[in-house]
């Protein structure tokens, strides 16, 4: 199987913005669709915390995407108007630098060592291999959960080089519910002595830390009403699993069990950690001090917030907070409260809600 | 600091709801006020999951009860009126038998020989206390959290031996939500190296894996919206705390740290794991195929079921669902849903808000 992945190094110092640098990052991108000769349909997707930049497939890498169903031909994200990107964030592990990488002042992997992360490092580093690609002004950026903020970082900082901008299942900034779970995720894998300071064997991961803090993460990112209708208190068939009697009795055990399992060992646990804090550390209310004049910096033509109403990392609230501020200064936001009831992770499975929605923007 | 704790041993074998036995188990309770000579005024308060007997303070124990502000003189819990018996549940660490108590058919403590543990046996361990003291039909049992399930198996086992219930904050069994949390909280423990199956250092014992336990648990013990007001993203001004750049930035972050260092050491985690799984079993559709079938059983001539709508994880629906069913079978059912914001732990925390309603219940 090919890989449709692009590499493009950023020449040079790559300033961080909190502090620190990155000599010569790479970023990995995918992209689908022609630019236009007016350069003027271009649309960046900025990503969750953890996929890739494979959002759909493509004749080099016919692997599903993990938004497949929203790009391509006749989809909302239709490729035959727009030129899509999909940047590999900067921090994560799939072909952009990030700790797991190896240091090229050092020759070491920079684990630790790597500076502190922001999302806005994930927005200015997109913006460089947006450049890249010969488009000045992008026709619209979506982002979607982390991605959100990291859009807006970017609408924030390139005001005069985004013409809209939509926003799914994310907010301005992360509130101390949502702080406090993925401060926990990230305590449960330093915790796991593999961790071991980061210093971890690369070939024997905190695996443990890892499934605990992905199970807790899936706890989140769907419903308790979503889990009433699918498992109730079902109980597990997959006997194999009950190791001892605290453990698996139920349908809902087995299903984390499963989830976990897929998905440890796939992300590196160092870049997880920065990636999450990141999704902390975000808050458009340092634009200026307050969200009021965050909201002022922008200067977008017509703006989409997407929410879902089970959504408990990014509730309900935090959309309507979000589009009505946004349209202080953008009359054109519209604001599509779904009642999916798979909670965050609504965008990635619940297509037939969302696709309608983001078709009708684009259209 | 005197105790007001009594022991009582029940004689021989006490056979557990679903397998084995106990060996003379004993149990620990504590009483508040008088039976009177009808012997018509016993309150029987089953607890939460990690509450010991002592809730309230009395001559022989001045230290506050864990519901101190609802058990006194004038207070909803009356002991001018009532004979309260608070029994600290089979399985716990607070004086009853438990993992962690040593088997007097081996000498040595039961740890993961404990027998499967279920609600139905804290009730009929509660039974036994309660005959003991003389009485033979209750006044009123109260039930709050888990508590509010062992006394819901309590009243649809001895429908004759109780008059009136409040359920407070409870519901008929747990659903996948709480499940979820909860088996994980136990993986947590179990995933710890110093737990070692159950046969970890007493003096030396999981920490790690209970601090983890503990912070999951404040998370879905209080509500995102208390949270909102109470933290926001305020910052945490005990920077003794950082320990390097992933953690304790945020006050929310803080806090957690706190309450997971007041109750790690406090309870035995194997004594935590039996519980834990006892709540996750308990359903009232076991007696008789259906929840309807379960109601049925009841004799109750007057039930109060108290709920709060920030509570995630016995969710406001599950109040109107037991008030629903309960009042099929006994006319006098109320139901109260509250207004806190402190989401589950409401019950002890918001006592402004919950003795008026139990008062007037009692009236």
């Amino acid at each position: 199987m090919g890989s449709a992945r692009k590499l493009v190094t950023y020449d040079g110092r790559f300033r961080m913005h909190r502090a620190g640098h990155l000599e010569s990052p790479v970023l990995a991108y995918e992209t689908w669709g022609k630019l236009n000769d007016a350069r003027d349909n271009a649309i960046l997707i900025f990503t969750g915390l953890s996929p890739s930049a494979h959002a759909s497939s493509c004749a080099e890498d016919p692997t599903p995407g993990w938004w497949e169903d929203m790009i391509g031909t006749g989809l909302p994200l239709d490729t035959d108007r727009f030129f899509i990107i999909c940047v590999n964030s900067l921090g994560s592990c799939f072909g952009s630098t990030g700790p797991a990488s190896v240091n090229p002042e050092t020759g070491h992997r920079y684990r630790l060592s790597f500076p502190v992360l922001t999302l806005e490092d994930v927005a200015e580093s997109a913006w460089f291999v947006v450049q890249e690609l010969g488009v000045d002004v992008l026709h619209t950026v979506v982002g979607c959960s982390m991605g959100g903020m990291s859009g807006l970082a970017f609408c924030v900082r390139h005001p005069e080089n985004v013409r809209s901008f939509i926003s799914v299942s994310s907010g301005t900034r992360a509130l101390p519910f949502s702080i406090a779970v993925r401060s926990l995720q990230r305590e449960m894998i330093r915790s796991d002595p593999k961790w071991n300071k980061g210093r971890y064997d690369v070939g024997d991961p905190p695996i443990t830390g890892q499934r605990l803090a992905r199970k807790l993460g899936m706890i989140t990112y769907r419903s308790a009403e979503e889990w009433v209708q699918r498992f109730g208190r079902e109980r597990s068939t997959d006997h194999a699993r009950i190791e001892d009697q605290f453990v698996a009795e139920f349908s809902v055990e087995s299903y984390l069990e499963n989830v976990a399992n897929k998905f440890t060992g796939a992300f590196d646990p160092n870049c997880y950690l920065y990636l999450s804090h990141a999704s902390d550390l975000f808050d458009l209310a340092e634009y200026g001090g307050s969200l009021e004049s965050g909201f002022k910096r922008l200067q977008l033509e017509r703006v989409l917030v997407i929410g879902v109403r089970t959504d408990i990392l990014f509730p309900i609230d935090q959309q309507r907070e979000l589009a009505e501020g946004i349209s202080s200064v953008c009359k054109d936001t519209q604001l599509a409260e779904l009642d999916c009831i798979r909670g965050h992770d609504s965008f990635l499975v619940d297509m037939d809600a969302f696709r309608p929605v983001i078709c009708d923007f684009l259209a």
